[in-house]
């Protein structure tokens, strides 16, 4: 895809001397920190990084951008996976930071929001609002240092979308520097407006290519106080996708996590993480991850209990254990959040974050093995993920005892074959991720062409000059 | 607001043959159903109704339209009520009817999704799914006559968004011609795609100013099999507000509506509609009517009683009637659903749809009456609608035996005054019905000006032409 990009000039000393007398003390220069992602993969470029203290500093660091055509590429948490915070040139751009504007400015119970700058942590969100016995229900496994700014950029996922959505449906009004510099105040806490354009769902999602979120309105919920966590082994991804739906007839929309595993991620994490207790005293082939959660007098448990029972009956579980205990709750997460850990030390050849429609789970399971072992059959696959969203994260790894390096040449064919079979079934290359710079290629390639139009039109209307996180989503 | 409609030309006899010519039988003159709105209060311009059988039909209709730069007012169910599907010309429009491609696609239970064309009405896409043991719950008055395409278009609300959201969090995927005729197929049935820019957020809700959706994904639902319905009778909002966040914690995300009534209301309703039994045997100023939802077993009428005992003991509830069947049900949704015949009996001098924070609720209409007062102490106001949201139809009506004409020079006073003290509230004067071409003046009065102009470089950078649905959103 090509855009206006065209013509951007370098972050030069002149214009850096600028940026410094316009922020006296907000501008230095980059350290690795800020230009290398964090497993290493990508090394961005920039002159310098900025980290203004309120959006009126934001707007002028981009009011001078503007004026000279320097890129911008802005900055979060810096825990994107696919390249979106490392800009690769040719021209140089400046690197802007949201880390200096992290107030959580309000939590309101009434409203049930709160309202914070685009620098404020996930964690720290969760923690202050739990304070007030609230849920920020955005949950993954990078909370510890992802900041909100970039979380909506990017449109984040996590364990508990199935209940609760994604980080847009999360956010109720958002603050934005446009790429001209001004200011669009949408930090509307309001359930309801349809006046005009949606321009929340348009910036969230779009990785910072036509403005930088400064600050945002989030959406709270009431903490489930009665909960009830059950790991069921299941015969497949079919017969799991039909326990999820007797769990539903039963529990309605209080399923927090339907979270399915392959026994290929058990039995990494064994063996790399021995630590952690693995509940069932034989590794299923396939497994599920249940948690529900309701109000007072819930009988969380009990339900659960029946419908698990029902699914039983209905010949969907081989094997069921419910947890007793919050320690025995948080044993089987520990199974589930540490899989992302165990794969790391193992190495994966390619990873793969696809959704494709609820119902073609099982197909793109049953033909996903056979397609990567005609490529080498060696390769071995866990795939494990949000089954109630049909994302799964399907990762290649290499025979035991070699290493990812040995099969560097495969590793674009693993790709596509992949992406072509999440295509054909109706699905999306990047359920969670984004496109950032690794996947601007997928994205053309598998795009609708009128969306991609579209969306090329919407880009040079919003960021004529291109200056916005360039190279990201479009060709630089 | 001004754009670039400048240049239309209106549809003459020799693009009409033209029109006839690529789809035979698919045009007619427009008749007065299609012209004047349903309550009669604004009058459209259209040479010709072309009725496309297909989205290949309706593309074709949109290319022959742009070649000649003619306007086309997408209609639908043509139940908005802010003149969105009445144009005015000067250049004189064609109207595009989907009531031909009203086909229910696909209903997957699987999946949880129902595909449909855009000329689907509501309350048979209800039907349906049903069907399926299914719900679709967008749920508002004109569900009868209401087609899937316009209530997306619109992003409509209804009485259940505070447990499901508005349309645009009830659709995964749209098809939509887009203005220079090409179609972006986005009917994807993904939970999670994170691949460019929410071109489906963006048109839902762009009141066909962008193109013209022909198809959707619709996210079903399970059917709550265990409901209570309550009418309570409160304070005032500040209490009701109160409540809503007990029930909350006892209820979690199960309550499907908690509607705010005054008394006024229930007033108008004993005098014009005296036929709809009233439960409460003296007239409470301020009432709720409360439902809940959830899974078998949820034990929902016995956890609301609770709740409503714990909302007593803290003073919010006053009186409490819990329907102990779904006929008793019926019957307190009756009261709450026929408020507003009873409020076109009367006849209002003005109407508003309005949202504010939650919070501010009470504030609002602690301001309104005096507000409303001091312009004419003999209006009468009634307010009702969707707490939960902080949404208000906010009604004025004239004095006893005084008919609206007789108010017709303070009728814009009264919208000022209804307006601006939203506005300070920091709240939104279209929360559910849109701008249309009513309040094409409000936007351009309270709205960023930021805002303004991305959505006008939206619209010129995917409608060059200007020739979707001119006039409506922007001055035409």
């Amino acid at each position: 895809m090509r855009d206006d990009t065209d013509g951007l000039a370098s972050a030069g000393p002149e214009f850096l001397n600028r940026l410094e007398a316009a922020l006296p003390g907000r501008v230095t220069a980059p350290t690795d920190a800020y230009l290398t992602e964090a497993r290493g993969r990508y090394t961005g470029l920039a002159a310098a990084v900025v980290r203004p203290h309120s959006t009126e500093e934001m707007a002028r660091v981009v009011r001078l951008a503007a004026e000279a055509r320097v890129g911008i590429v802005p900055y979060a948490g810096g825990t994107g996976l696919v390249g979106g915070q490392t800009a690769q040139g040719p021209a140089v751009p400046i690197l802007v930071s949201v880390e200096k504007m992290d107030r959580i400015v309000e939590v309101n119970t009434a409203d049930n929001v709160a309202q914070v700058e685009a620098g404020a942590i996930l964690s720290i969100i969760h923690d202050k609002v739990e304070d007030h016995d609230r849920l920020f229900p955005l949950w993954l496994a990078s909370q510890g240092s992802a900041r909100i700014g970039g979380l909506l950029a990017t449109n984040a996922g996590g364990v508990q979308v199935l209940r609760y959505g994604s980080a847009r449906d999360l956010c109720l009004g958002l603050e934005v520097v446009m790429a001209d510099g001004t200011v669009w105040n949408g930090l509307k806490r309001l359930r309801k407006d349809n006046t005009g354009y949606d321009l929340r769902h348009l910036m969230i999602g779009s990785e910072g290519t036509l403005g930088i979120i400064t600050g945002a309105t989030l959406k709270l919920t009431p903490k489930p106080v009665d909960t009830a966590t059950a790991l069921v082994s299941v015969a497949g991804p079919q017969a799991a996708i039909a326990l999820l739906n007797v769990v539903r007839a039963h529990l309605g929309e209080t399923i927090s996590a339907f979270e399915l595993m392959h026994r290929q991620g058990l039995e990494f994490l064994a063996e790399h993480l021995p630590q952690i207790a693995q509940p069932f005293a034989h590794r299923p082939e396939w497994s599920v991850l249940i948690e529900v959660g309701g109000g007072a007098e819930a009988r969380m448990q009990e339900r659960l209990e029946t419908a698990l029972m029902v699914g039983a009956e209905e010949g969907l579980v081989s094997d069921a254990l419910i947890a007793q205990s919050d320690t025995q709750s948080r044993a089987f997460w520990d199974v589930r959040e540490h899989i992302p850990e165990a794969n790391r030390k193992v190495g994966a050849v390619s990873n793969h974050d696809i959704s494709v429609p609820v119902s073609a789970v099982p197909e793109f399971v049953e033909r996903g093995g056979p397609a990567i072992a005609a490529i080498d059959p060696s390769l071995r696959i866990n795939a494990f993920g949000h089954l109630g969203d049909g994302n799964l994260h399907y990762n290649v790894f290499p025979a035991p005892g070699r290493t990812r390096a040995e099969y560097e040449e495969r590793r674009s064919e693993i790709k596509a074959v992949v992406h072509d079979l999440v295509h054909a079934l109706g699905g999306s290359v990047s359920a969670e991720h984004g496109i950032g710079r690794m996947k601007v290629d997928d994205l053309e390639r598998y795009s609708d062409p009128a969306k991609l139009t579209a969306m090329r039109a919407i880009k040079a209307a919003l960021d004529p000059l291109g200056i916005m996180n360039p190279g990201a989503l479009f060709r630089g």
